[in-house]
């Protein structure tokens, strides 16, 4: 079987993780990088792939057999994701919890002739994937989702709009109260201020009211207001040293009981780089996709729509052998 | 649509899971327990569901959709299960590891008209699935399984033999110290002995010689020679007060890297009866099983080939948007 040949759209930082996932699979090479940037501008790690402007990749179909959209979901995928899939197979981590039934309705008209699978990163993706599982396996229970400890990009972005901040981080912790709460298989409620307290490190400019900016953090709406926030400010220096990584994970707990007997299925992920990790997973969904669109399937598919020896380069029969 | 109809082969702790599982379940009805003891004497919770001998069972394929074999992996689904997947769609947790390949291609063999789902329980089954899903997310990688703190049947079964032995349970724990090791993400390389101990409870009869009992455990090859193992005698007494239930569980853990980045993925079950977990597995997979047959599949089926949500009693729309 000849190698699965990957587009990448959009080199940010899940890009780059896309591009060292591919590189690392023996079954893939990487065809092409498409940017919306001029193509000389960007430099990429793989010599052997090409930078095509976005405006002239959709030409291309004869050359890649599926494209891993990269952009973020609020401003590219909306628009990129119907766009690529009439043409090409494609794997994207669209990420709008509320309006998946609307994004994967508009992807299945757009993938007549394709396969589009959406929603492959952790959460959603592999976190979606092992609330199916452990609901299917325990249906008298409760799920539980814990995030991080991790950097949330959209927290982290909304303290830099405020002003006198000039660079900002935003770490999700969980509490271990409530995961321990949880652990117990005894189902308890949880408030979202019992979950998860939120630590954010600010670089402050100069001269800038610190009582002000940390004030205008905690009582953000949405964003921060129903959270336990600490506020550290921090120098421009400590930040570049420490607060560089980008580091996630967390945990899908379901506590549950069959009679009288409980029971509690736990799935976790501690991720130095959360890019990185993400685009590992995006991946092996593209070797997924490839896989589907070979068997003749078409339209928009979910991380629950595909068996586990579609995700793997191994094959079935190895799977069977050494993992059942 | 319908509900399934279940039929329970084999009616000891297991096949009673299975039968609280599908009580509970509102889109699966058990129709009939088979069994080899004579059907008067065997009496089941289900007041609407039949007893069927063994020998009469298998005229009766238009009254079932599915039958979950309940039977031991080692005396009972060599023979059964290829005997029942000629006529029936089946369900089993056959886990003798070595042997899954040659069984799976028996399984395939016999269901040429029907669907075979084989493995299906946490180990085989939930485990396997993490452990293809975890090596496909990040495949510069080991992993480990850890199982316990529970009880194993074959081991306890194994010190019953020994002459003097009037009951004894087995536990099989998960040394901690390992586990953190593999959950460092450094991926150590772990002898048997530093994985798990055994702890061992043992009601001797009157007048055993008790050092010597002590010792033909702790020398057993296969079964407790590799490892360090704990004989504590108890009374009847104590037997009977705590050392009835089955718990178990266990992990799937994977350390793993991107490049510079580790990574790792764990998965847990902390389960307070084994039988009646596997059963809901069990349950699960049968609605699995009867799903690929009304879509045309045909053949033996691990769980590593089912889409998940085939598991789910809830609409694919339902998951989407709920779970995705």
């Amino acid at each position: 079987m000849s190698k699965i040949r990957v587009g990448i759209v959009g080199y940010g930082n899940v890009g780059k993780g896309v591009e060292k996932a591919v590189n690392a699979a023996s079954d893939m090479e990487l065809v092409a990088v498409i940017t919306r940037r001029d193509p000389q501008s960007v430099s990429i790690a793989t010599a052997s792939a090409k930078v095509w402007s976005i405006t002239e990749s959709l030409p291309m179909a004869d050359q890649i057999d599926v494209m891993v959209l990269c952009g973020g979901s609020a401003a590219d995928l909306g628009v990129q994701g119907p766009q690529f899939a009439r043409i090409f197979n494609t794997v994207d981590s669209y990420d709008t919890h509320a309006r998946i039934p609307e994004y994967l309705t508009e992807m299945d008209a757009a993938a007549q002739n394709t396969v589009a699978l959406i929603s492959c990163g952790w959460d959603p993706g592999l976190f979606s994937m092992l609330r199916a599982l452990s609901g299917a396996a325990l249906p008298d229970g409760t799920d539980y989702t814990f995030w991080g400890r991790g950097v949330s990009q959209g927290h982290s972005d909304a303290i830099r709009q405020i002003a006198g901040v000039k660079s900002a981080v935003q770490y999700t912790v969980p509490i271990n109260k409530a995961v321990e709460a949880a652990r117990s298989g005894n189902n308890p409620v949880l408030s979202t201020r019992e979950k998860h307290r939120r630590e954010c490190y600010v670089v402050a400019e100069e001269g800038a009211d610190l009582a002000q900016i940390e004030l205008a953090v905690k009582t953000m709406p949405h964003y921060f207001a129903e959270y336990d926030t600490t506020v550290t400010f921090i120098s421009t220096e400590e930040f570049q040293e420490k607060h560089q990584k980008m580091p996630h994970g967390g945990m899908v707990l379901r506590g549950g009981n069959t009679g009288e007997n409980k029971h509690v299925i736990e799935f976790a992920l501690k991720l130095e780089s959360n890019p990185e990790f993400t685009g590992s997973v995006l991946a092996a969904c593209a070797r997924a996709a490839v896989r589907l669109y070979r068997e003749g399937i078409r339209g928009a598919k979910t991380p629950l729509d595909i068996p586990l020896t579609y995700l793997s380069p191994r094959s079935r029969d190895e799977l069977v052998q050494e993992l059942l």
